[in-house]
Protein backbone atom coordinates (compact mmCIF):
# COMPACT_ATOMS: atom_id res chain seq x y z
CA UNK A 1 0.00 0.00 0.00
CA UNK A 2 1.70 3.12 -1.50
CA UNK A 3 0.40 6.01 0.96
CA UNK A 4 1.44 3.86 3.88
CA UNK A 5 5.01 3.21 2.77
CA UNK A 6 5.59 6.29 1.78
CA UNK A 7 4.55 7.77 5.81
CA UNK A 8 6.91 4.90 7.15
CA UNK A 9 9.84 6.04 4.75
CA UNK A 10 9.42 9.74 5.45
CA UNK A 11 8.20 9.16 9.31
CA UNK A 12 9.28 6.21 10.80
CA UNK A 13 12.46 5.68 12.67
CA UNK A 14 14.61 3.15 12.80
CA UNK A 15 15.45 1.91 16.80
CA UNK A 16 17.37 -0.93 15.93
CA UNK A 17 17.53 -4.02 13.58
CA UNK A 18 14.47 -5.23 14.71
CA UNK A 19 12.67 -1.98 16.14
CA UNK A 20 10.53 0.48 14.05
CA UNK A 21 8.77 3.38 15.83
CA UNK A 22 5.75 4.96 13.90
CA UNK A 23 5.05 6.85 16.64
CA UNK A 24 3.33 10.40 14.30
CA UNK A 25 0.59 8.61 12.34
CA UNK A 26 0.04 4.83 14.22
CA UNK A 27 1.24 3.59 17.42
CA UNK A 28 0.66 7.13 19.41
CA UNK A 29 -0.04 9.99 17.57
CA UNK A 30 -2.58 8.97 14.83
CA UNK A 31 -3.17 9.88 10.93
CA UNK A 32 -6.97 9.69 10.74
CA UNK A 33 -6.76 10.03 6.77
CA UNK A 34 -4.23 7.38 6.63
CA UNK A 35 -6.39 4.67 8.86
CA UNK A 36 -9.42 5.57 6.78
CA UNK A 37 -7.47 4.58 3.38
CA UNK A 38 -5.73 1.52 5.40
CA UNK A 39 -9.66 0.37 6.47
CA UNK A 40 -10.34 0.78 2.80
CA UNK A 41 -7.77 -1.33 1.49
CA UNK A 42 -8.59 -4.63 4.27
CA UNK A 43 -12.02 -3.97 3.41
CA UNK A 44 -11.47 -4.71 -0.45
CA UNK A 45 -8.72 -7.17 0.90
CA UNK A 46 -11.70 -8.97 2.60
CA UNK A 47 -14.71 -8.06 0.60
CA UNK A 48 -15.11 -12.08 -0.37
CA UNK A 49 -14.41 -13.44 3.12
CA UNK A 50 -18.51 -12.68 4.42
CA UNK A 51 -16.62 -11.03 7.51
CA UNK A 52 -19.54 -10.59 10.48
CA UNK A 53 -17.05 -8.74 13.22
CA UNK A 54 -13.58 -7.59 13.44
CA UNK A 55 -11.64 -8.01 16.41
CA UNK A 56 -8.45 -6.58 17.70
CA UNK A 57 -6.56 -5.66 20.39
CA UNK A 58 -6.21 -2.72 22.36
CA UNK A 59 -4.93 0.45 21.69
CA UNK A 60 -2.75 0.77 18.83
CA UNK A 61 -5.00 -1.50 16.84
CA UNK A 62 -7.99 0.04 17.31
CA UNK A 63 -7.99 2.83 14.79
CA UNK A 64 -7.43 0.79 11.86
CA UNK A 65 -9.82 -1.94 13.00
CA UNK A 66 -12.49 0.64 13.39
CA UNK A 67 -12.26 2.28 9.80
CA UNK A 68 -12.22 -1.44 8.03
CA UNK A 69 -15.17 -1.81 10.19
CA UNK A 70 -16.81 1.00 8.99
CA UNK A 71 -16.37 0.18 5.58
CA UNK A 72 -17.11 -3.88 5.96
CA UNK A 73 -20.33 -2.26 7.75
CA UNK A 74 -19.92 -4.96 10.74
CA UNK A 75 -19.03 -4.23 14.49
CA UNK A 76 -15.68 -4.17 15.56
CA UNK A 77 -14.29 -5.57 19.37
CA UNK A 78 -10.83 -4.83 20.85
CA UNK A 79 -9.15 -7.21 23.56
CA UNK A 80 -8.13 -5.93 26.78
CA UNK A 81 -4.79 -6.44 27.58
CA UNK A 82 -6.02 -5.44 31.40
CA UNK A 83 -9.86 -6.97 32.80
CA UNK A 84 -12.59 -4.06 32.96
CA UNK A 85 -13.96 -2.97 36.00
CA UNK A 86 -17.62 -3.43 34.38
CA UNK A 87 -16.52 -6.36 31.69
CA UNK A 88 -18.34 -9.00 34.33
CA UNK A 89 -19.20 -11.37 31.57
CA UNK A 90 -17.57 -14.42 30.74
CA UNK A 91 -14.65 -14.07 29.27
CA UNK A 92 -12.84 -15.69 26.58
CA UNK A 93 -8.99 -15.57 27.29
CA UNK A 94 -5.56 -16.31 25.95
CA UNK A 95 -2.30 -15.55 27.07
CA UNK A 96 0.18 -13.69 25.06
CA UNK A 97 4.14 -13.35 25.85
CA UNK A 98 5.61 -10.12 25.30
CA UNK A 99 8.96 -10.79 23.99
CA UNK A 100 9.94 -7.26 24.36
CA UNK A 101 8.84 -6.64 27.79
CA UNK A 102 9.70 -10.74 28.96
CA UNK A 103 6.34 -11.11 30.40
CA UNK A 104 2.73 -13.12 29.71
CA UNK A 105 -0.22 -11.34 29.92
CA UNK A 106 -3.98 -12.49 30.00
CA UNK A 107 -5.92 -10.87 27.09
CA UNK A 108 -9.73 -11.47 27.04
CA UNK A 109 -12.78 -10.93 25.39
CA UNK A 110 -16.37 -11.12 26.34
CA UNK A 111 -17.98 -14.32 24.85
CA UNK A 112 -21.27 -11.82 24.41
CA UNK A 113 -19.43 -10.52 21.52
CA UNK A 114 -17.89 -13.37 19.35
CA UNK A 115 -20.22 -16.29 18.57
CA UNK A 116 -20.35 -19.37 16.99
CA UNK A 117 -20.18 -19.25 13.43
CA UNK A 118 -18.74 -15.75 13.64
CA UNK A 119 -16.65 -15.01 10.88
CA UNK A 120 -14.10 -12.59 11.84
CA UNK A 121 -10.83 -10.24 10.80
CA UNK A 122 -8.12 -10.40 12.71
CA UNK A 123 -6.62 -6.60 12.55
CA UNK A 124 -3.52 -5.52 14.20
CA UNK A 125 -0.78 -2.71 13.69
CA UNK A 126 2.31 -5.20 13.98
CA UNK A 127 3.03 -9.11 13.29
CA UNK A 128 6.70 -9.55 14.71
CA UNK A 129 6.63 -13.01 16.19
CA UNK A 130 2.77 -13.18 15.77
CA UNK A 131 1.80 -13.69 19.68
CA UNK A 132 -0.78 -11.28 19.69
CA UNK A 133 -1.99 -12.21 16.40
CA UNK A 134 -1.52 -15.88 17.77
CA UNK A 135 -3.83 -15.20 20.95
CA UNK A 136 -6.94 -13.36 19.33
CA UNK A 137 -6.39 -16.56 17.08
CA UNK A 138 -7.57 -18.65 19.59
CA UNK A 139 -9.92 -16.47 21.23
CA UNK A 140 -11.87 -16.58 18.31
CA UNK A 141 -11.66 -20.17 18.19
CA UNK A 142 -12.90 -21.08 22.36
CA UNK A 143 -15.59 -19.00 20.99
CA UNK A 144 -16.05 -22.00 17.50
CA UNK A 145 -15.94 -19.09 15.44
CA UNK A 146 -14.21 -19.32 11.82
CA UNK A 147 -10.94 -17.14 11.75
CA UNK A 148 -11.99 -15.28 7.93
CA UNK A 149 -8.16 -13.73 7.85
CA UNK A 150 -5.95 -11.52 9.74
CA UNK A 151 -4.80 -8.39 8.19
CA UNK A 152 -1.78 -6.46 9.45
CA UNK A 153 -0.54 -2.91 8.63
CA UNK A 154 2.79 -3.72 9.30
CA UNK A 155 4.68 -6.73 9.05
CA UNK A 156 8.26 -6.95 10.16
CA UNK A 157 8.61 -10.18 7.48
CA UNK A 158 12.30 -10.58 9.45
CA UNK A 159 10.93 -12.07 12.17
CA UNK A 160 8.66 -15.27 12.08
CA UNK A 161 5.33 -14.65 13.24
CA UNK A 162 3.91 -14.24 9.71
CA UNK A 163 5.51 -17.34 8.18
CA UNK A 164 3.88 -19.61 10.96
CA UNK A 165 0.72 -18.07 10.88
CA UNK A 166 0.48 -18.37 7.02
CA UNK A 167 1.51 -22.57 7.11
CA UNK A 168 -1.20 -22.95 9.48
CA UNK A 169 -3.21 -21.92 6.72
CA UNK A 170 -4.48 -18.38 7.59
CA UNK A 171 -4.70 -15.80 5.09
CA UNK A 172 -2.56 -12.98 6.40
CA UNK A 173 -2.30 -9.97 4.32
CA UNK A 174 -0.43 -6.93 5.65
CA UNK A 175 0.07 -3.41 3.89
CA UNK A 176 3.43 -3.02 4.20
CA UNK A 177 5.97 -6.40 4.79
CA UNK A 178 9.57 -5.15 5.99
CA UNK A 179 12.33 -7.49 5.10
CA UNK A 180 15.06 -5.55 7.15
CA UNK A 181 15.48 -2.71 9.23
CA UNK A 182 19.64 -2.59 8.69
CA UNK A 183 22.06 0.23 8.77
CA UNK A 184 19.14 2.58 10.08
CA UNK A 185 17.26 1.85 6.87
CA UNK A 186 13.32 0.59 5.82
CA UNK A 187 13.62 -2.14 3.68
CA UNK A 188 10.94 -3.47 2.35
CA UNK A 189 10.14 -7.34 1.00
CA UNK A 190 10.59 -8.13 -2.31
CA UNK A 191 7.55 -10.21 -2.91
CA UNK A 192 5.41 -6.74 -2.83
CA UNK A 193 4.08 -5.16 -5.79
CA UNK A 194 6.56 -2.35 -6.57
CA UNK A 195 5.57 1.08 -5.39
CA UNK A 196 3.44 2.82 -7.79
CA UNK B 1 -27.35 13.49 20.42
CA UNK B 2 -30.41 11.80 19.57
CA UNK B 3 -29.13 8.36 17.97
CA UNK B 4 -26.62 8.30 21.29
CA UNK B 5 -29.32 8.30 24.23
CA UNK B 6 -31.48 5.39 22.10
CA UNK B 7 -28.52 3.49 21.98
CA UNK B 8 -27.72 3.91 25.39
CA UNK B 9 -31.53 3.37 26.15
CA UNK B 10 -31.87 0.01 24.48
CA UNK B 11 -28.29 -1.61 25.10
CA UNK B 12 -26.53 0.30 28.19
CA UNK B 13 -26.45 -2.05 31.36
CA UNK B 14 -27.45 -0.19 34.63
CA UNK B 15 -24.80 -2.00 36.95
CA UNK B 16 -25.39 0.21 40.14
CA UNK B 17 -26.18 3.34 41.01
CA UNK B 18 -23.07 4.84 39.45
CA UNK B 19 -21.99 2.41 37.11
CA UNK B 20 -23.04 2.52 33.51
CA UNK B 21 -22.10 -0.08 30.95
CA UNK B 22 -21.87 0.28 27.09
CA UNK B 23 -19.57 -2.22 26.28
CA UNK B 24 -21.99 -3.12 23.25
CA UNK B 25 -21.30 -0.30 21.73
CA UNK B 26 -18.56 1.95 23.01
CA UNK B 27 -16.05 0.30 25.53
CA UNK B 28 -15.35 -3.14 24.18
CA UNK B 29 -17.67 -3.81 21.23
CA UNK B 30 -17.21 -0.54 18.93
CA UNK B 31 -20.45 0.38 16.60
CA UNK B 32 -18.40 2.32 13.71
CA UNK B 33 -21.29 3.98 12.34
CA UNK B 34 -22.32 4.96 15.92
CA UNK B 35 -18.63 6.19 16.29
CA UNK B 36 -19.06 8.42 12.74
CA UNK B 37 -21.95 10.10 13.90
CA UNK B 38 -20.08 11.16 17.01
CA UNK B 39 -17.31 12.37 15.72
CA UNK B 40 -19.36 14.50 13.27
CA UNK B 41 -21.38 15.95 16.17
CA UNK B 42 -18.06 16.67 18.17
CA UNK B 43 -16.81 18.02 14.61
CA UNK B 44 -20.09 20.84 14.55
CA UNK B 45 -19.97 21.39 17.89
CA UNK B 46 -16.16 23.01 18.14
CA UNK B 47 -16.10 23.99 14.58
CA UNK B 48 -14.99 27.17 15.51
CA UNK B 49 -12.72 26.40 18.00
CA UNK B 50 -9.87 26.16 15.25
CA UNK B 51 -8.58 23.16 16.67
CA UNK B 52 -5.44 21.89 15.42
CA UNK B 53 -5.16 18.69 17.61
CA UNK B 54 -7.39 16.70 19.46
CA UNK B 55 -6.05 14.59 22.51
CA UNK B 56 -7.57 11.36 23.64
CA UNK B 57 -6.48 8.38 26.47
CA UNK B 58 -6.51 5.06 25.73
CA UNK B 59 -8.07 2.55 24.89
CA UNK B 60 -11.99 4.02 25.14
CA UNK B 61 -11.42 7.37 23.37
CA UNK B 62 -9.79 6.42 20.34
CA UNK B 63 -12.37 5.48 17.99
CA UNK B 64 -14.70 8.90 18.87
CA UNK B 65 -11.48 10.60 18.70
CA UNK B 66 -10.33 9.41 15.48
CA UNK B 67 -13.81 10.05 13.95
CA UNK B 68 -14.08 13.26 15.26
CA UNK B 69 -9.96 14.21 13.77
CA UNK B 70 -11.00 12.82 10.50
CA UNK B 71 -13.95 14.96 10.43
CA UNK B 72 -11.95 18.19 11.57
CA UNK B 73 -8.76 17.63 9.29
CA UNK B 74 -6.28 17.09 12.43
CA UNK B 75 -4.72 14.39 14.56
CA UNK B 76 -5.31 12.82 16.92
CA UNK B 77 -2.75 11.82 20.20
CA UNK B 78 -3.89 9.06 22.45
CA UNK B 79 -2.77 9.33 25.72
CA UNK B 80 -0.69 5.84 27.13
CA UNK B 81 -1.84 4.80 30.64
CA UNK B 82 1.33 2.80 30.39
CA UNK B 83 4.98 3.72 28.90
CA UNK B 84 5.47 2.45 25.54
CA UNK B 85 9.12 1.05 25.26
CA UNK B 86 9.63 2.47 22.34
CA UNK B 87 8.13 5.89 23.52
CA UNK B 88 11.67 7.21 24.43
CA UNK B 89 11.11 11.30 23.71
CA UNK B 90 10.75 13.59 26.63
CA UNK B 91 7.09 12.98 27.80
CA UNK B 92 4.49 15.53 29.06
CA UNK B 93 2.80 13.78 32.21
CA UNK B 94 -0.23 13.33 34.46
CA UNK B 95 -1.12 11.86 37.73
CA UNK B 96 -4.69 9.87 37.16
CA UNK B 97 -6.54 8.71 39.84
CA UNK B 98 -9.05 5.94 39.75
CA UNK B 99 -11.41 6.16 41.98
CA UNK B 100 -12.74 2.53 41.12
CA UNK B 101 -9.42 1.13 41.21
CA UNK B 102 -8.62 3.56 43.89
CA UNK B 103 -4.74 3.89 42.57
CA UNK B 104 -2.90 6.53 40.73
CA UNK B 105 -1.93 6.16 37.25
CA UNK B 106 0.18 8.14 35.41
CA UNK B 107 -0.69 9.08 32.21
CA UNK B 108 2.05 10.51 29.64
CA UNK B 109 2.07 12.25 25.98
CA UNK B 110 5.54 12.37 23.83
CA UNK B 111 6.08 16.47 23.61
CA UNK B 112 6.72 16.08 20.12
CA UNK B 113 2.84 16.19 19.35
CA UNK B 114 1.51 18.95 21.52
CA UNK B 115 3.26 22.00 20.91
CA UNK B 116 2.83 25.55 22.28
CA UNK B 117 0.17 27.43 20.36
CA UNK B 118 -1.50 24.34 19.59
CA UNK B 119 -5.42 24.40 19.64
CA UNK B 120 -6.04 20.88 21.29
CA UNK B 121 -9.73 19.54 21.43
CA UNK B 122 -10.32 16.72 24.45
CA UNK B 123 -12.11 13.80 23.94
CA UNK B 124 -13.67 11.21 25.97
CA UNK B 125 -15.57 8.20 26.08
CA UNK B 126 -17.02 9.44 29.76
CA UNK B 127 -16.65 12.12 32.22
CA UNK B 128 -17.60 11.17 35.88
CA UNK B 129 -15.00 13.04 38.49
CA UNK B 130 -13.21 14.29 36.16
CA UNK B 131 -9.66 12.97 36.48
CA UNK B 132 -8.84 11.59 33.15
CA UNK B 133 -10.19 14.97 31.65
CA UNK B 134 -8.32 17.07 34.06
CA UNK B 135 -5.36 14.99 33.45
CA UNK B 136 -5.32 15.49 29.70
CA UNK B 137 -5.79 19.41 30.42
CA UNK B 138 -2.70 19.27 32.80
CA UNK B 139 -0.20 17.53 29.48
CA UNK B 140 -1.79 20.58 27.21
CA UNK B 141 -0.73 23.06 30.24
CA UNK B 142 2.59 21.52 30.33
CA UNK B 143 2.86 21.67 26.49
CA UNK B 144 1.96 25.67 26.58
CA UNK B 145 -1.03 24.54 23.88
CA UNK B 146 -4.52 25.44 24.86
CA UNK B 147 -7.22 23.51 25.43
CA UNK B 148 -9.87 24.52 23.01
CA UNK B 149 -12.88 22.31 24.32
CA UNK B 150 -13.38 18.92 25.76
CA UNK B 151 -15.88 17.14 24.08
CA UNK B 152 -17.11 13.93 26.48
CA UNK B 153 -19.56 10.96 24.78
CA UNK B 154 -21.58 10.12 28.10
CA UNK B 155 -21.48 12.75 31.30
CA UNK B 156 -22.70 11.43 34.60
CA UNK B 157 -23.92 14.58 35.43
CA UNK B 158 -24.94 13.57 39.51
CA UNK B 159 -20.45 13.10 39.31
CA UNK B 160 -19.00 16.63 40.20
CA UNK B 161 -16.15 16.10 37.10
CA UNK B 162 -17.90 18.48 34.46
CA UNK B 163 -19.05 21.06 36.83
CA UNK B 164 -15.95 21.65 38.23
CA UNK B 165 -14.21 21.93 34.69
CA UNK B 166 -17.16 24.11 33.80
CA UNK B 167 -16.62 26.03 36.79
CA UNK B 168 -13.13 26.84 35.82
CA UNK B 169 -14.46 28.24 32.23
CA UNK B 170 -13.18 25.15 29.66
CA UNK B 171 -16.33 24.14 27.48
CA UNK B 172 -17.69 20.63 27.89
CA UNK B 173 -19.92 19.21 25.19
CA UNK B 174 -21.36 16.16 26.48
CA UNK B 175 -23.22 14.38 23.48
CA UNK B 176 -25.66 12.99 26.47
CA UNK B 177 -25.78 13.69 30.21
CA UNK B 178 -26.83 11.18 32.65
CA UNK B 179 -28.83 12.85 35.68
CA UNK B 180 -29.38 9.71 37.25
CA UNK B 181 -29.08 6.27 37.27
CA UNK B 182 -31.18 5.37 39.78
CA UNK B 183 -33.63 2.03 40.21
CA UNK B 184 -31.71 0.84 37.44
CA UNK B 185 -32.59 3.24 34.66
CA UNK B 186 -31.18 5.68 32.68
CA UNK B 187 -32.46 9.20 33.27
CA UNK B 188 -31.01 11.68 30.77
CA UNK B 189 -30.54 15.54 32.37
CA UNK B 190 -33.46 17.54 31.64
CA UNK B 191 -31.31 20.64 30.29
CA UNK B 192 -30.56 18.46 27.29
CA UNK B 193 -32.96 19.98 24.54
CA UNK B 194 -35.87 17.19 24.36
CA UNK B 195 -35.35 14.10 21.79
CA UNK B 196 -36.17 15.20 18.46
Amino acid sequence: MKALKDKILTEGIVLSDHVLKVDSFLNHQIDPFLMMEIGKEFANRFKEAKVTKILTIESSGIAPAVMTALTLNVPVIFARKRKSLTLIDDLLTAPIYSFTKKETNEISVSNKFIEAGDQVLIIDDFLANGEAANGLVTIVKEANAHVAGIGIVIEKSFQNGGKKLRELGYRVESLAKIQTLANGKVNFANEEAPLK
